[in-house]
């Protein structure tokens, strides 16, 4: 058993002074505040470890690169598409390694990572058909955080089932049975969940969607849904209904099934994802994508779990995730208080790694997998400030120690076993040089 | 001499590699890119000391602080006051001494102070009438960057004329008259000048602006505008104009003016304030007062110089508070592209050192001020970004050094005078808690 003693802990939706934490194997077996000082000492405030419920790990490759020429979001796709193009087993190992590493780093101890990238060039499979899925779970591995890989069909570039081309081609299994004949031979592991995904209604045929929530029952989906009006109009010219509407027809909004960005709603769509939906919000790269701000207040009064994602990885930190759904809601509606620090910690930690598969993390409490955090208040960004509204005022430069699973991932800020940024840089580099 | 060598550096609006830089002094005396290595190594990318055109120190005590009950305004503006009613000369000292240092750290070499905190308890003068602003100067000396000190007319609470109340009588001088007594008496020096202020057109009675705008003639002057709609509906109801027009009728808009925030703004509003006019954007604090966003590419477009403040603190990041202006248009408009990184880099830079007086300074060139920021290609966060799009990825604890008019004042990291952090929670413990 190891002993943690925090110098303040976020316990039951509240900040507790000087809570010890017992540690045996990958679980939590006790949690007392008060306590006297002994044990492994985790200075500033320790939180539950974050869920980053949806991650594309080879986008970052194009961070602070696709703004030139003033940045339009065809120099990002254009780019996007060449990264898609270069990569292997092999090279993506290494660049989610390293993206992975920035996000333990990030406090981050789990990842659901929305993969599509199933493919050799052209399309032709590996002699292993889920080499790029294995290389992603082995990376994860590598990093030290657990993953949940949302396994994506993708076999059409658009609501009326335009066929894929060029890079897309690697995306694709053919046709859903293809999909389903790869995809049933995956295997998680320790710290590893296999879950399935629907690309979009633009990359995912609707007459296969009923079957293919039959198949995934009891897994968690991901699916993303109306992240920019386009694909509402496209969604209503082909089927008559909103893309929410067309996956509540087909049978895909299950317990498990998460709603990734749900930024352009109807009324009507808010309703069916309030019926206990996840919905995981990407407020970074929803910004950096012009997508606009989601209806974040109304999908939560209605009764969706609202869940945080990375995403495009334009940034790396759940801080500034969580604060940004509150911060983008006050800009959408002129008015502050929308969220509270409790609201957006839990969408950050217990809801997340929910959704994701392992409702027995995200908790500082017994029994619980033992994730835990330690976050500065000592830096020049916090000092000073209430260790409730830490939300508010931290950054990923912030964490200093991560524990996964009771397993030392970070200490003092540094990864144990690798050097991240060099990492990042190694792998990066040649993706994106013409 | 001194020779700095930076392996990357930001030269007439692109990087280039291997810039030799000799300063003399507080100037620059050689640039020189494709140099040999020699001389102090900066690594990373070396850019112009940034200037952060809008500040309220004493906000800084605040950050994390007004989220509570999910943080409405009324939060914010409650514990803003309280603070405001507890500062004095010495405790100010101290409290601005430590967000400098922190502004340092951020490679933030020039702040514009906006200070209406003028006098004691009720109102009533200290010994030295100027007593809280020449602590606020005596700050930025001690934290090793320069300020102009923006010293503002503070009357009224309201377009209205209704008087001020509570802590608010610490604001005011009793009349214009009063004010430039005490205003006339304040000096600058090495690393000082000395601005002026009208609060809004809520607190300055319009009576006396054209007065004060002849007495300020040459100065920079800094004006809060239109960060409400309430206070257009106001200033509609009593001067039958908006503020702008109002000012603009008063002879307010000099060339040294400076409108801060402009956030809700008519076509008419934009036209005036593109006749050159300074317009300090705060997107941080605008995003977190919920205050709206404002029409930044029309200004620039328009004709205004951009500039950039972190105005509350609730971030102190010039990074954020430029790309901020860029995704925030993304947000408002749905698309990508509005502003380039070397834009929103002389907003940060030349454009906010010459709206605070200082136009030798924000560019690596010879005759300038020697300014010198190093940011970090090797962090997390920036390894495998490119240079030139540095903006979009970096923060604030990406500045590694920082060089203030030829004087290293930030080395590795750490301010080489001050703890800062320790400096923040000592100087904000007392003034917050009840």
């Amino acid at each position: 058993m190891t002993v943690y003693h925090a110098g303040h802990a976020w316990i039951g939706g509240k900040v507790e002074r000087d809570v010890r934490i017992d540690v045996s194997g990958d679980r939590i077996t006790g949690v007392r505040a008060g306590a006297e000082r002994t044990g492994e000492i985790l200075t500033g405030l320790v939180l539950p470890g974050f869920a980053n419920a949806h991650s594309h790990a080879f986008h970052r490759a194009l961070r602070g690169r696709t703004h030139g020429d003033r940045g339009s979001f065809w120099t990002w796709r254009e780019l996007m598409y060449r990264v898609a193009g270069r990569l292997d087993p092999d090279s993506y190992f290494a660049l989610a390694t390293a993206v992975y590493g920035e996000m333990a780093l990030a406090g981050i101890t789990c990842v659901g990572e929305f993969h599509y990238l199933h493919h050799g060039p052209d399309g032709v499979p590996y002699a292993d058909p889920n080499a790029m899925g294995n290389a992603l779970i082995a990376a994860a591995r590598e990093a030290g955080i657990r993953i949940t890989l949302l396994d994506a069909v993708y076999l059409t570039s658009g609501v009326d089932g335009k066929p894929l081309e060029g890079v897309q081609r690697r995306f694709s299994d053919g046709d859903y049975d293809g999909w389903y004949r790869r995809f049933e031979t995956l295997r998680g592991g320790d710290g590893v969940r296999i879950g399935a995904a629907l690309h979009s209604v633009r990359a995912a045929p609707a007459d296969g969607m009923a079957t293919f929530a039959q198949r995934t029952d009891g897994l968690p989906v991901h699916v993303h849904l109306s992240e920019q009006p386009a694909e509402n109009e496209a969604c209503q010219a082909v089927h008559g209904c909103s893309p929410t509407e067309l996956l509540q027809d087909r049978g895909v909004w299950q317990p498990m099934t998460t709603a990734v960005h749900a930024t352009h709603l109807t009324a009507g769509d808010i309703e069916i994802l309030g019926d206990g939906q996840y919905v995981c919000l990407c407020p970074t790269t929803e910004r950096d994508l012009a997508d606009g701000i989601g209806p974040a207040r109304a999908l939560a009064d209605a009764g969706a779990a609202l869940t945080l994602g990375s995403d495009s990885h334009a940034v790396i930190d759940i801080f500034e995730e969580a604060r940004g759904v509150e911060l983008d809601e006050r800009l959408a509606t002129r008015r502050r208080g929308h969220f509270g620090a409790g609201e957006l910690l839990t969408a950050a930690t217990a809801a997340g790694h929910a959704s994701l598969g392992w409702p027995d993390a995200g908790e500082i409490a017994v029994g619980r997998r033992a994730d835990l955090v330690a976050v500065s208040l000592d830096s020049v960004r916090t000092a000073g400030t209430d260790p409730a509204g830490l939300v508010f005022a931290a950054t990923a430069a912030d964490v200093t120690d991560v524990i996964v699973d009771g397993r030392r991932v970070v200490t003092g800020g540094r990864h144990r076993s690798m050097d991240v940024a060099a990492a990042l840089r190694n792998s990066t580099t040649e993706l994106v040089l013409s």
